[in-house]
């Protein structure tokens, strides 16, 4: 019989005793879970990466997968916790737009976690990520049916997490989603949407800079030398060779990228 | 059956090898225990900081649960390995403080780890974790009765971790014990001894600040504004909304707080 | 029956989803695999500490432990991915370097990783660990011999790490190795060859400083002194007590150590 799996996503950090308190509950009612971490480190109160890391990371996991996302500083105040159904996996989070990207790829089904019976009592106001949402993901792991969680509903919260857009004749303007370890500026841009590039001039406007080279790999750079890569997220990125892209151009995430092909 | 499951709590860091190898000797000996990690960052030799995150997690985790923890800048010196039973769990750590806090909240009973037979030969002088604690953690894990590890002992070290002190008719004295990875304080103040301050008009004085506010949750907090909540732990925090209080307030562990109530 | 292990040692950090992807493939793959992490931070493109990083935690793994080492500048390029057998166990890794201490302290056979079989496809060009490194650990976790997985080689590259050379009557010259989370320089004198110093007057130059005592652990040095210690790699350190020696020295990895003995 296989181990059920549940990953966590949080902003947490991993020097305090958070993400092991949440271990502790889910192992205390789901001995038998497995665990994965896929990150603590977004910066505090960043639900935009946090979505973005979770969207990168659930689609290569098995069916079944119960994933767990606390990145809530709401946590104590109206917002609800939701249980969404996508890609044959679960995701646990509170509504404030961690599953945006999920919502936006996969058809969905999304509740509000009602039952407080899945709860720890008493509910803290400032920690939901051991009292609500670890509880609930053991639960679920344990084979409780989503339908017992709560009702369906349809307004979960949604982020603007921009996609690109036609702002010219041979223009589009688009913007760095996120910064890697690295300094890869992962952009919004599709690769499968601008494959063109491959074969005709372009340039991408990003920072001080003008990148007009697509290179296969990260060794094909020059020393210095900025390029667009198709990067493994399926988005162009902005990189360089052994070195950070985002500290030779000086951006962040957020910034406008502005993409022209001819 | 289940898996016999041991927590690691060092200040060994994430980017060297030492916790892997702790993993490795425990899996070796006992190749079907979980590990989970509590924390790895603590400040490198900060026992205090240890003792409380360990006694912040230990409370969560299932019975029979062997907690590790190496702090050890005595390592190779005189202090002794112990080996302490409380709360249905085992805690394995250098006689060094660390333990402090679970001894002043459980009952317990401590013995000196004195059976060489259990640790990896030779013992080195520099690294307790992976040649005594880490195999003496997996032969617990695997059945050994504690009694085999050592004698019992009554006078195995405390740190002095200061409790809040009555100062005045109306005034405590506490301290900062802890600054979480968001910038909360958590003090040394238990919400539930001092409850009456829902009711009654406050003021605790912390850092260049004097707080006057007790909010339920941090979304309730206006920009800029330090107000006190009862912290996930069970203790008074100092907290903001989305922002760092130590840095509001611009100060850290050890600070003094002082409560007065009228 | 056992849980096949597979470790992980990247210099992908903690903060993105690289390293949840790697498991996630792995069990899809291999479902009941455990997975270690040796080490995510190492700086990046840090070929050489991945290496010793590596060859100082495998040797306390079990037999047939799957270790998976991606620290890839190349990734994309024209380098190889090996698979080596060394000490009972597996090691999957770009053709780097990365193995090359590994390579030197056992026997080994080597083999190019060609079959295309078991990777992702399609595979990326800068994502190796997800498409390539972890899909084979889980193929050889589930019994895959590693004869199917390609062809024996003997011309692996091989990264030079010095080892120290004698320079004068009584001289010998090495250099700094790493510099652990505590400030720990190690050096590359192995304790074995050098035992001699614990008996006869002795002088290792690193940095600014000449140091003149083996200490039998840390706690014997004083406020502010640099002194030697056998480490637990079995190599010289040199170390204080609850202080950083790299910041006392001002001195960095690759730094020569000059060691005379009268």
């Amino acid at each position: 019989m296989l181990r059920p799996l549940i990953t966590l996503t949080t902003d947490f950090g991993r020097a305090d005793h958070f993400v092991a308190v949440m271990k502790a509950v889910i192992l205390s009612l789901c001995p038998k879970a497995a665990i994965v971490d896929i990150s603590h480190e977004t910066p505090a109160f960043d639900i935009t990466e946090g979505a973005f890391i979770l969207a990168e990371a659930y689609r290569w996991f098995p069916k079944k997968t119960i994933h767990v996302a606390v990145i809530d500083p709401g946590v104590g105040a109206a917002r609800r916790p939701i249980l969404l159904e996508a890609a044959g996996q679960y995701f646990l989070a509170p509504d404030n737009g961690l599953l945006t990207l999920v919502c936006r790829r996969e058809k969905h089904r999304a509740r509000e976690v009602a039952s407080e019976r899945f709860f720890l009592k008493p509910v803290s106001q400032t920690f939901h990520g051991r009292d609500v949402f670890a509880p609930c993901a053991a639960h679920l792991a344990n084979g409780t049916p989503p339908g017992r969680f709560g009702k369906l509903i349809n307004d979960h919260f949604r982020l603007f997490i921009p996609e690109p857009a036609q702002t010219g004749k041979r223009v589009w303007t688009g913007a760095v989603l996120k910064i890697d370890r690295f300094g890869n500026l992962i952009t919004n841009f599709p690769f499968e949407e601008f494959q063109r590039i491959s074969a005709r001039p372009f340039e991408m406007a990003v920072g001080m800079e003008k990148v007009t080279r697509l290179a296969r790999n990260y060794a094909e750079g020059a020393t210095g030398e900025v390029f667009l890569i198709a990067g493994s997220s399926g988005y162009l990125e902005v990189a360089a060779n052994q070195a950070s892209a985002a500290k030779l151009l000086g951006c962040g995430v957020g910034a406008p990228a502005e993409l022209t092909i001819w």
